[in-house]
C-alpha cells in the first residue's frame, strides 16, 4: 500500500515523462490505487492525439479500478477532443474517489472535477500542487498568458563572456553541459534563435545524440527571428532535420524598433500549438525579449573559465541603471561536468521581493 | 575517548580561527590526547607573538600530556622567534607520539620532526594532510612562492555586470554577501583596489560589522595601485581606520606597460609580513593580476539580476581567443542570502585539466 502523497509524487513525475511530446496539451501523469490501496494501474499523455493518463491507467487496472482512487496531476478533461472525455470514463470505470493536484485552466477542458462529483465521485484538488505546477509550469503559464512559455538559455565564463575577443565560443561549456542543453531541446516545441547568430556560428538547432550525431524522432520547430530576411541559403537551420520557420517583418509584421514584432511573434507561434521555447541567443535578441517582458526562466551554463573580453551574453535590455535591474530567484543550482549550470525564474514585478529556498544549502565553511 | 582522525579534524578546524591575525606566520591547531586517548588540551595559533598551538595545549594539559599523543595541523616548529621551539617542549613535556597533517615547508621553522624523532618520540606525518593544506592554503602557497595567496573577489549580476550602464552598482549583492565580504576580509592582511576603484566608489576598505558599522579591531592592510598618484587627499581609505599603502611607480617601480610592476607589489608585501591578499577591483586591476599569472583563487557573488549592460567585473587579461581562457576547478557553491557565492582555484596551467569534486552534486531533476 502506498500513501496518496507518494502516489501522486510518482504521478507528478510520471507527468514530467511527456515534456516535448504533448503540446499543445499539457503534461499529465496518473496512479490508479484499488480499494485496498495497492497501485493498480499507471499511465502519463506521451503524446497530442494519444490517450490521456487517465485511460492508460484505466486500461492496465482493468476491473481494479472499481471502488478505487485515481490520483491525477491534473483536473481530468471534460471534453472530446481527439480523445472522450476522462472524467466520464473515470465514472464508467467505478472509481470512488478521484485526487487532484492541479484544476485545469482551460475554458474547454475543465469542468472534469464538477461532473465527477455529481455523479457521486468524492473529488479532492491540491495534493502537492506546488510540484504539479512546477512539472506543467510551461503549459500552465501558456494557456493563462495566451504565449508560450519562454526559457532564454546561454552558456558564459564566470566573468560573463558567451565568446572570446577574436568571436570564438567553441567550446566555452563543458561535453556534459552541451549534451545537458540537448536534454533541454528535447523538452521544447521551438527553439528560437536570432539570424546573427545563424550566421555567425551556423548552428542545426536540433536534438541530438552528441556522441553519434542521431537525430532524435521528435524535433522542436526551428524558428529564426530574421528581421530583413537575411538567413543563408546554405544555412544549417534550413537543412531537413526540422521543421523552420524563419520570421521576416514582412510575414509577421514589425515592433515600434523595424523588428519582428516578438510578442505577435509569440501569439502566433501559441497558435501553432506551440507551448514551451528555448530561446539560444543572441544576446541582442535575448535582450529584446527581455525588454519586451517575455521571459519567464532563465537558465545560465557557467563554465569555470575567465576571458575579460569578448561578446556578453546579454545586450541592450533597455536597463539604464542598478534599480531597474531585472530580479531572478535562483530555483536550482547544479553542477554539469566541471560547469555550474543555474536555473532561475523572472520575479513577478508587484510581488514583495523575497528569496525562496532553493535547493542548496547556504555552506558556512570558511577558509 | 576520540579518534585520532577525529582530533585531527578538530585541530584543523581550531587552526582556521586564526585566519587574518597569525601573518607573517601560518595558521595551526594542536590537540593533546592523555594515554587514554582522552582530550587533555587544545589550542590554536590566535596572533603573531603569541602562544604556539601546542604551547597553548600543553598548559591546558598540564601532567596528563606525559605519555600522550600531540595531533597538530603543521609540523611544530624547531627554532627560536619570538617563543621557543615547540618541539623541545613537547620533548619536555613528556609526549610520546606526534601526529602532523602538513610538514612545515619553510628552511628557518622545519625540523621539528627530526628533533622529536632523535628524542625517541614516534612521529606520524599526512593524516588528514588535505583539510590542513586547504585551511592553509594562503600561508602555504605564500612561502613556496614568496609573494601573497591572492584571492580576487567579485559581485556581478548573472549576466556579468558589475555596474549599470550609468556606473551604478549599489547595491548588486544581498546584505549577506555584503556582511559576507566582510567575514572574508577579516581573514586576509591586505586589501588591495585600483585607483580607479577608489575615485568611483570611495570604499574604506575596512572590516565592519554592517549592522553598526563597529570597525574590527583587526584591519587588514588598505593598499591602493595608484601608478600615477590620483588617490584624492580626502578619499576614505586614507582615513585613520586602517593602514593604508597607496602604491605610485615613484615608489615600486614601474612594469613594462609603464603602471605599477604588480609582481614587484607582491614582493615588497610579502616582505612586510603578508601573506593572504584581497583583490577587490576594479575590473583593470584585476585583468593586469589575471595577466600576470598572479591570482590564486576567485571568490564571486552572482546576484540573480539582469542588466544588459554595464561595465564587466574583468577586462583586458590580454586573452585574445577560446582556447587561451585561464581555466579554473569550483572549489565550493554556496547560497548567501538570494545570492549565490562561487569559490574557483586556477587550474595549474601545466597540469592536465580534471574536475574534483566541489561541493555540489550532479542534480537529475529536469523540469
Amino acid at each position: 500500500m502506498v500513501t496518496e502523497d507518494e502516489a501522486m509524487r510518482r504521478a507528478v513525475a510520471l507527468a514530467v515523462r511527456g515534456l516535448g511530446t504533448t503540446s499543445p496539451n499539457p503534461v499529465v501523469g496518473c496512479i490508479l490505487l484499488d480499494p485496498a490501496g495497492e497501485v493498480a494501474g499507471e499511465g502519463f499523455h506521451a503524446y497530442a492525439g494519444g490517450p490521456h493518463a487517465e485511460i492508460v491507467a484505466l486500461a492496465q487496472a482493468g476491473e481494479r479500478a472499481r471502488g478505487g482512487t485515481c490520483m491525477v496531476s491534473l483536473e481530468p478533461c471534460n471534453h472530446t477532443g481527439r480523445t472522450g472525455p476522462c472524467s466520464q470514463a473515470l465514472i464508467n470505470a467505478g472509481v470512488r474517489r478521484v485526487v487532484i493536484a492541479v484544476d485545469d485552466p482551460t475554458p474547454v477542458a475543465s469542468g472534469g472535477a464538477a461532473t465527477l462529483r455529481a455523479a457521486g465521485v468524492e473529488v479532492i484538488t491540491g495534493v502537492r500542487r506546488a510540484d504539479a505546477e512546477l512539472g506543467n509550469v510551461a503549459w500552465l503559464t501558456a494557456v493563462r498568458r495566451g504565449r508560450p512559455y519562454v526559457t532564454w538559455k546561454f552558456a558564459a565564463t564566470l566573468d560573463g563572456r558567451s565568446a572570446a575577443a577574436d568571436g570564438t565560443s567553441q567550446w566555452i561549456s563543458s561535453a556534459e553541459s552541451r549534451a545537458d542543453v540537448h536534454v533541454l531541446r528535447s523538452t521544447v516545441d521551438a527553439i528560437v534563435a536570432g539570424v546573427g547568430t545563424v550566421v555567425a556560428d551556423d548552428p542545426q538547432l536540433t536534438v541530438r545524440d552528441l556522441r553519434d550525431g542521431t537525430l532524435a524522432i521528435k524535433q522542436p520547430m526551428r524558428v529564426v527571428v530574421d528581421s530583413s530576411g537575411r538567413t543563408p541559403a546554405d544555412a544549417r537551420v534550413r537543412d531537413a532535420a526540422a521543421p523552420t520557420w524563419i520570421v521576416t517583418t514582412a510575414e509577421s509584421g514589425a515592433g515600434p524598433d523595424g523588428r519582428v514584432d516578438l510578442s505577435a511573434l509569440l501569439t502566433e507561434l501559441f497558435a501553432r500549438g506551440v507551448r514551451n521555447v528555448l530561446l539560444e541567443g543572441g544576446p541582442t535578441l535575448a535582450g529584446a525579449f527581455l525588454a519586451a517582458g517575455l521571459i519567464d526562466r532563465v537558465i545560465g551554463y557557467v563554465a569555470p573559465k575567465l576571458l575579460g573580453a569578448g561578446r556578453t551574453a546579454l545586450l541592450d535590455a533597455g536597463i539604464g541603471t542598478i534599480t531597474d535591474a531585472v530580479d531572478l530567484n535562483f530555483l536550482e543550482i547544479a553542477q554539469i561536468g566541471g560547469d555550474l549550470r543555474f536555473t532561475a525564474t523572472l520575479r513577478p514585478k508587484e510581488s514583495h521581493p523575497t528569496a525562496p529556498p532553493a535547493t542548496l544549502k547556504k555552506e558556512e565553511r570558511t577558509f
